[in-house]
């Protein structure tokens, strides 16, 4: 019955889902970063003109980013058979409330930063198995959201530590369609919880590798892969310590890792002065949107993108719980 | 190339995947209740022996169900393809917890009360479409980790309000395969948000009444059938007062009602004082298990389960935003 399953990981698909049109909003701190000339919009502030709250300005980043997306084939919120989407604040409130908007059926995700990948997978497939046509997905975060929900509040003005990753501000939407010319999601990876027994939450990058590990050998293994059969390995957000160590990981067992990166390290310079680079649901759903612009620009024609979630809450945290993290994986690939 | 779906919002499964297995655990009040024996295991406390925190005891609800579920039928956690899990905590933990434990591939959702429906539905496509031989669903959540996230601190005492439900102590889960004798899941119906205005956290029930309203409308349209081709049509959980404004809102469409009901009306005696009923991820995956009991004895071929959520945060009601409503359902048939 498993047509589309290979190995244990992995979904096959032989349809070919396209991705037919992407957008991305940010922050100012974003904006200012190495790659402001491939987001759609940049915010002047952090909390958006005429909103009384950054989770009202996280949500628009989010609604605003699908409109934007879907602008660009001519295409409504009412032309989406479903929808996909996720953030970090409890509740996925961003996603609801855009989903409000948008008025399509939808289904709620929680992956923290594996969320987009996650969407990606799942609606590749409704699309692959003949259960839709076109698909919304988007994933948003925003730095000071996320800062007094999941950290500190912000007024506290407490130091982070310097393995710490800076929660991106920002809102990506992907439109999937089930055929057409364009970028392709050739294959999926879900990937299983895997938890190493980190708990400190000020270096989420160096507990959540080896999920992105487990995931990146699971593909290769399930799709009988080399890890340069891409010509991108990319992970959405281990940052610069995690990225590190993943490497490192990969290292010891024979793997080269010339082709490896990681979003997070991507979307800021050195001297921004973000400590481990970005995080954050709206982190890959950003810089995906750089990749993809790579992509038709033929640098790249296969890549594997895992998105990488830190499963933890506040709560667990205080009772003492280590750290689940998890990588979702999808296979995107363009023949000019 | 939608082969599988009719209407705007309805996926039929023409391979008719079976809900092999089935368990739920629940707390004491519920095991007082007239449910009480179709539950596996009804727990003494709501802190179970052994627990510092109600947290860890919703999470071994989740997880035990599970394994209970697995063991009737002789299955490992291994044996099982994909897992799809969530509850109302801040970043799903207990579902997080419990995919750690079954290590298995896992799919994080946030539905809050539709999570098990729309765990179901979307296993339902993995199954149909031939991406998965048998898949896990589970939902949870624990009246005294929901009262002091999503309310009041439990040790405030704060009266409640008679519109109010009493979130269910319960977990339940479901082993889902694609193929096979037994209860089968025909169709799915993924809810839109219904936002029509309600800001009254107390009384979720009739602010989620329009959203159970909208899917069974769109179900019965885009399958061309009648209320009355359904023996059960069951929300889970709209309460006493909600599903009392369900009916009205059908009858003043000239819907016949007598066959609608809802799980939280039925988990509950009416001398249990919880005012309006239960509510919480863990009722309609609890009360499902009393369902598919009645469905194998007998007592109902067809039932359509509408899961409805209501996706606020105490963030964005503070905030002053209304409450986005959602509900999905999936139908289930039994020929014996």
């Amino acid at each position: 019955m498993t047509k589309n399953k290979v190995g244990t990981q992995t979904l096959n698909f032989f349809t070919t889902p396209v991705i037919k049109s992407w957008a991305s909003i940010v922050g100012p701190m974003e904006g200012q970063g190495p790659l402001q000339d491939y987001f759609d919009l940049i915010l002047e502030n952090n909390l958006d003109e005429g909103d009384k709250s950054w989770e009202s300005t996280e949500q628009k980043l989010m609604q605003h980013s699908m409109e934007i997306a879907l602008e660009k084939v001519g295409l409504q919120p009412a032309n989406l058979d479903f929808y996909f989407a996720g953030d970090l604040l409890n509740q996925i409130i961003s996603a609801n409330f855009t989903a409000r908007f948008l008025g399509v059926p939808f289904l709620g995700l929680y992956g923290a930063c594996s969320t987009l990948a996650e969407g990606l997978a799942l609606s590749s497939i409704l699309l692959d198995g003949g259960y839709a046509d076109r698909v919304g997905v988007s994933a948003s975060s925003h730095h000071d959201t996320a800062e007094r929900q999941l950290r500190y509040p912000t007024e506290l003005g407490v130091q982070r530590q310097m393995t710490a990753q800076w929660t991106v501000t920002g809102g990506g939407s992907y439109v999937v369609e089930s055929q057409g010319e364009g970028i392709t999601i050739t294959a999926a990876t879900i990937g299983r919880i895997i938890d190493r027994g980190a708990t400190n939450s000020n270096d989420m990058g160096t507990a959540m590798a080896p999920a992105a590990y487990d995931t990146i050998i699971a593909n290769l293994k399930d799709l009988g892969r080399k890890i340069t059969d891409y010509d991108l390995i990319i992970t959405g957000d281990l940052g610069i310590l995690g990225l590190s160590v993943l490497k490192k990981l990969l290292e010891q067992d024979g793997y080269p890792t010339h082709n490896v990166s990681d979003c997070g390290v991507l979307i800021y310079r050195a001297d921004q002065d973000t400590h481990s680079g970005g995080s954050g649901c709206g982190c890959s759903a950003v810089v995906l949107n750089y990749l993809l612009q790579k992509m038709l620009e033929g640098k790249y024609r296969r890549i594997f993108l895992i998105g990488t979630g830190a499963l933890l809450s506040p709560t667990s945290a205080f009772q003492g719980e280590t750290i689940p993290c998890i990588g979702h994986g999808v296979v995107l690939e363009y023949n000019s």
